[in-house]
């Protein structure tokens, strides 16, 4: 299990908050999520071989927040 | 039909507006929802007849922003 830590801007709120964890859980491999909302930060434990970093950066820019 | 401008509190971003147009426009009676969230302040189009102030006002607050 690998472990990283996002930058990602434009959060806000709650929903802010659940649209970019419920895109990450959406991705086969990524395992845990925890959003730092007033940070800015996104901590993800995933596997490595099944997801990599720029698949989770496309998921929260989908969602509209810039991963920085 | 009847007109009022609600101040709301605490919308900060498009899930906000969704969340608040939403409410609003499930309650019989609202024809029509605009929300300006910079300005923190809802349009609504309704019929006094049907609905109250005090239910607008309500359905917002269940969605967590508060009326002011």
């Amino acid at each position: 299990m690998e472990k990283v830590t996002l930058n990602v801007k434009g959060m806000t709120c709650g929903h802010c908050e659940k649209a970019v964890r419920t895109a990450l859980e959406e991705l086969d491999g990524v395992s845990k999520v925890l959003v730092h909302l007033k940070e800015g930060k996104v901590d993800v434990e995933f596997e490595g071989g099944k997801v990599s970093n720029n698949q989770m950066k496309e998921a929260i820019e989908e969602q509209g927040y810039d991963v920085v």
